[in-house]
């Protein structure tokens, strides 16, 4: 017997990534919802060749459910999750609504799966950007350690949604008047000012905080903290909108601390590491891009070497779809761990599926 | 009486860019030589609102040449640069050929314009990319020092020449069918593969060395510390080509090693320095942008902010237009400062013009 998934925003590019990753996996679903807000309430999807029309998210579609996938926005999420918990489900977010709540767990299974066993029905997925480069980097960390990290982003429009890979297209087909083209969506929906993004790099994702750093950079920040699990460790974020439609990209300087790591030994916990793949022969010129990692699950990791003055620290290029192992994949392998694990409610750590009574979990 | 001006390279984009701000600069030529290579010889330029027929440079061009612009590729550098300084020239060189020489000059003149006493003759222009990050780094270094330098590089495609532009537009015309784009010159025109850059972030500029570093990195590190004078600064580069048309963007991260330098003493010596524009203010999404940087002189710094984890550090992000204070523009302010500071041949140092014997100069 499988479980009840719920699917909220399913008419998003998370939401539609995450119903074709669950039949691609085939996932123990015995039944999936579809739901979204009031607005897109209605609207059709389709799944495994049927149609289905999505329903509105009200706090009683999650009676009965197992887990509930969230991606309909920050707000959504604040609202509806606690709703969620409280009817029986385990709410698997990918907002950044509870990401840096000190009760919810943060995680990236590669990373930090035992933070699982500390969940009380709500799990967040971290930020896409966030996610290739711990996973990338917590196999250097476990061989070598970790001290300071410094990453510039360059990150895909598909992260803003689908409007904004609209936005692109439309303007990448008037490269004359590229100085010219409309803008009315991006870098960020609600701020004052739009920007072309095509034939164009835009230092802005997610709006300023009085600091200088916007709060993608202090999502980059804060969270590469809390999934490793250490708040001393020096992180810096620079993050960048470019005209790609998906994958993100990262330039990433790090310090192991460890004058006797060497990139050899870094390749090789690469390379031992599940979900990497490494892409790294200048030979040959293979390395990750963006338009290649589109529609892959792995983080794909290169232009490995070390840093010519401090001894220890190294440079790497990391590139992931960030609409996969950025947000659907991760959230299902969320889903696959608690499984495994037996930590959802009613379930033998064998993976047995019983009968629940709906009231399983306590919400915070 | 002015100067005897010779563009070599004269159809390509530098060349062409050279022969507009000459202009636009009222630079004193009495007369300029379009030369070009044999395969270039006998197309046509526009200057002035005149159609000039572009003459093969062969040594003997530079009898009687004041001062001779070269950005027709290392090769043509290496060979006919030392002709036209044996006769008499003063040579303004583009390309990578002599710029690693001890023996010359390596100038940004906001930087190091003191270094064109040394001049032999020759004098060489430093690669875009470093050439406005040193511009935006010296007011630091002078006010606060400077320890430790890593740039991540957002490059533009008219870096690989006017080619490469074409390509990026006809790729970007069809959004859709982006991975399967040809690709025949970037990301470098003689390397053995070839990869889309639209839709795409290529993290390849220049071959390969054999340590991983790419020679568009080792130009970066190396240009910097000659210009600046300062061997020991550490100093990293990940260079990275864009889907962007014209200019060159870089997330840099500094460490003046100064635990009393903050943001505002850092933006008060930007401000004062010429050449460059602060585009600074986050609440009103105000920060550098090639888009918008295309065509102007300046250097645009951005973002700037502190780093949070190491004292006297900082971030910003530096946009130049590449083909501009990059190439065309800087080429032409060594030779205004040049002629100055009196360091052309037969003038005086009050920038009176004399005839000259044509044999001032000795080769290297």
């Amino acid at each position: 017997m499988g479980y009840r998934v719920a699917i909220v925003g399913a008419t998003g590019a998370v939401g539609q990534g995450i119903a074709k990753k669950l039949q691609e996996r085939n996932f123990p679903a015995d039944e999936i919802l579809f739901l979204a807000s009031a607005r897109s309430a209605g609207s059709k999807v389709e799944f495994g060749g049927k149609e289905f029309t999505v329903e509105e998210a009200v706090p009683e579609r999650f009676d009965g459910v197992d887990i509930a996938f969230f991606s309909a926005g920050g707000s959504v999420s604040k609202q509806l999750a606690p709703e969620a918990v409280r009817r029986g489900a385990v709410v698997i977010d990918n907002t950044s609504a509870f990401r840096m709540d000190p009760d919810t767990p943060l995680v990236v299974p590669e990373v930090n799966r035992e933070a699982l066993k500390e969940h009380r029905g709500l799990i967040a997925n971290p930020n896409c950007s966030t996610i290739q480069m711990v996973a990338a980097l917590e196999p250097v960390r476990r061989k070598y350690g970790l001290k300071k990290v410094i990453v510039s982003t360059y990150q895909a429009v598909s992260g803003a949604g689908a409007a904004a890979i609209g936005e692109l297209g439309k303007q990448s087909e008037d490269m004359d008047n590229r100085a010219g083209a409309e803008a009315e969506l991006l870098p960020v929906k609600g701020d004052k000012k739009h920007y072309p993004i095509a034939f164009n790099a835009v230092p802005q994702i997610d709006v300023f905080s009085e600091d200088g750093y916007t709060f993608e950079e202090w999502k980059m920040i804060n969270e590469t903290k809390k999934i490793m699990g250490m708040p001393e460790l020096s992180v810096a974020a620079t993050c960048v909108r470019l005209p790609v439609v998906t994958g993100h990209s990262e330039s990433v300087y790090f310090e192991t601390g460890n004058p006797s790591a060497d990139a050899a030994g870094i390749r090789e916990s690469l390379h031992a590491a599940e979900g990497i793949t490494v892409m790294d022969d200048p030979e040959n010129q293979a390395y990750p891009m963006p338009l290649f990692a589109e529609g892959k699950d792995d983080v794909f990791v290169g232009r490995l070497r070390r840093d010519l003055d401090t001894p220890g620290a190294f440079h790497f290029w990391v590139v992931a779809d960030n609409l996969l192992k950025g947000a659907a994949l991760n959230s299902i392998q969320i889903a696959e761990a608690l499984i495994a694990d037996g930590l959802l409610k009613g379930e033998d750590a064998d993976g047995t599926r019983q009968h629940s009574d709906g009231d399983g979990h306590a919400v915070r």
